[in-house]
């Protein structure tokens, strides 16, 4: 199941011209420790030989598995920037750690599957929506495994920034802290935060939970009713204000950002102006996604623009990425979309064994089909016909082919249908190519 | 590279019938510290939030990361052995960890290639000869990428133990230590050790040493050596010696391994009796592999036999397996065998952008070719042609595809012969498929 999800977003992903990056899960703490709220979830490593010595070396110093790919990316942007081309696009899907208390639906251990573009100096804003694009088209793609229709909400933090400083409020990391837990407590506890933690008053507070109320589905409504609630909290929406200018361009990055995903996936991209976003290092676009009927799941795929994250002297590597929750969205797509894990061989045709002195002449004709691209595997005893039918059954294998004895040909039994008929190991195919998973998860 | 290198051997494995399964990284300690000589090498997990206090917790109770794959198949199978059918031949490529101090060529991180059988209860000895030979036949794959032919070396433990009863010694697992140290450090050396610390006369240290020096290339040729072998140490032949009768054992099955491997695939497998491996859990069969031209790589692919690794209550689950050391083998191909690791886009086409307001026509025409899984990039910026040709270029994209302007069609040119043609996005193929590496690992 998850190997199946894995392969279809690669192919995607390499669609569109993405890299396939993997990176060592064992970073320096020092880069682990950099950035990101995540970063108190940390598992650090010690060697066996080293328990009770391990707190003499400063956690910087340590080892720690990595607990997102946007980090170590960073790292080795830096470390390879003479041999990239930028922009530098890649795709990277492997297992992070977080050092959490494991708690009903959460790993300590999942899988992501991110997609970032690097720039070099600088990158050109249009990759803000070809990503949240790719994104709702490898999830577009899941869909055949049961997965409901994928919807990115999208914001801006320039806009959110230049309406809270339009307001008067000064800390702006601390409002979209708070706004970030919307949808878990509500809006009267946000309320109740921004005033007692952010120093905002009843009524700049209602004013910031009425902006994360704004929805829009083109960049002239967003305009319109921001413009809109502006005017209504007396903030002057002309040029000589510096707060009103920042908004505004997030605002306009914003609206191409809908409207270009409008032209190209109608309904596929919104702006969804409460989409926050925890972690530190955005800086402009913010984005979080939706499946239709699975709210109660949260946002499985996010991301944004980060200016910042990753630097060499004075020289900036700005990026744009997302990434998928793999594990949580395969397990949903497991115990809710109808999807279903099987222990099933990815074998076609079971050879069964008349006697143990001829399992080389089953060998041969497994090889044979082997060879043809034809996986099939061979009786592990020469058990009675029933019981090499009924293992074949158990592993999901839907022919077993019986080797001709006395001069007799070859026959093969479709096990489901019951057909049976002779066949050449040289020029036989199934009738059906069964799609079949291949790898179990534990 | 490496991608190409697991895509190939997983193709090879499910041609053969096994399931692919994946296990968590995370293992408690209690199952980590229970076999094999590689316990001692665990690194252990402390969450950031509990550094200081880690030490409260003993070591079994904490969390470690996996050394090997065999460990995490045994408890896999235990807890499932409810759903899964017998025997059951499963392959496993993940990465594992060892807490060792970082040498030259010696990796903390590193990919290991599994396959096993495990049986319910007994496991038919044909698995003995049929994993190594899958495991020829997967490294017979990888010779496109420029790896020498590899040949596997098996041996018995139980061979070994019968001889060396047969001479007297009683300290086997000491002395199968020391062999396993024979190529590191020569014969002299490994003789004293005999001596010094399992009990052995300098008589019997030298027939543990003409043991391992016997190698035969069929069962006949083995018989005969060995018997003559233990003749000339005074070990009798005959059914009443307990001790022969165990190395007779040992060398019935070897001889069918190296004798039924020559029936399928000659010189594939030989008999090698200096083959000791270090690891406790062996209990029949064990396996090395070497290259030809590379004996100072020492093994790429180990294994064998063991009865005893898990169990439940009563129950036995024996197994065949054996492990190839990915990372190393991939090292070692990009080092000494030629082939070569690149940072090339998977794309087989650059969409050219003249102008940013013209953007979405190059976004159509790419994503009109993807459509049609040709993977498509879009020009960074709608710079100079010139700087688009050599994006192109630097990213060993061989097509740029020039969107028509003017009512003009489109045209598509192959930079690497300079060809220019006029295309249809709805149509047009490339001329050749590049095989393309897809992942680079760091």
């Amino acid at each position: 199941m998850e190997q199946r999800v894995i392969d279809t977003l690669r192919r995607v992903f390499e669609l569109n011209g993405f890299l396939g990056i993997e990176t060592r899960a064992v970073e320096q703490g020092s880069s682990l420790l950099k950035k990101g709220e995540t970063s108190k979830e940390i598992y650090l490593l010690s060697r066996l030989q080293e328990v009770g010595q391990e707190n003499d070396t400063p956690v910087e110093e340590r080892l720690g598995l990595h607990f997102d790919l946007t980090v170590p990316l960073s790292r080795y942007v830096v470390e390879h920037s003479g041999d990239l081309a930028f922009p530098f696009k890649r795709w990277q899907i492997q297992k992070v750690w977080r050092g959490e208390r494991p708690q009903e639906g959460r790993f300590r251990e999942f899988v992501q599957a991110d997609i970032d573009v690097i720039g070099n100096g600088d990158l050109p804003d249009h990759y803000e929506v070809e990503l949240p694009l790719v994104m709702v088209t490898a999830l577009e793609q899941l869909r055949e495994f049961g997965l409901p229709k994928a919807t990115v909400h999208a914001n801006n933090r320039k806009l959110s920034e230049g309406f809270y400083r339009g307001l008067g409020l000064t800390d702006i990391e601390g409002v979209l802290r708070e706004i970030d837990k919307l949808d878990k407590i509500g809006a009267d506890e946000v309320s109740k935060l921004l005033v007692e933690g952010c120093g905002a008053s009843e009524a700049q507070a209602r004013a910031c939970l009425e902006l994360a109320e704004l929805t829009a589905a083109n960049g002239t409504e967003l305009a319109e009713k921001f413009d809109a609630l502006c005017a209504a909290h007396g903030i002057a929406t002309d040029g000589s204000n510096e707060s009103y200018a920042l908004a505004r361009e997030g605002l306009d990055t914003l609206a191409m950002i809908v409207d270009e995903a409008a032209r190209i996936r109608p309904g596929s991209v919104i702006a969804d102006l409460k989409i926050a976003r925890g972690l530190d290092y955005y800086t402009g676009s913010v984005y979080e996604t939706f499946l239709d009927g699975a709210a109660s799941l949260g946002s499985i795929c996010s991301g944004g623009r980060y200016d910042n994250l990753a630097s060499q002297g004075n020289r900036k590597y700005p990026g744009v990425g997302l990434s998928i929750g793999l594990s949580r969205l395969v397990s949903y797509m497991l115990h809710t979309a109808g999807a279903h894990a099987s222990r099933v061989s990815p074998a076609a045709v079971l050879v069964a064994v008349w006697n143990e002195d001829e399992r080389t002449a089953s060998n041969r004709i497994a090889d044979a089909l082997r060879a043809r691209g034809i996986a099939a595997d061979v009786a592990p005893t020469a058990a009675k016909l029933g019981k090499q039918i009924k293992y074949a059954d158990k592993l999901g294998i839907p022919y077993v082919w019986f080797p001709g004895q006395d001069g007799a040909g070859d026959e093969v039994k479709n096990i489901v249908s019951g057909d049976q008929n002779p066949a050449d190991a040289t020029s036989w195919r199934p009738d059906t190519v069964v799609a079949r998973q291949t790898v179990v998860i534990d």
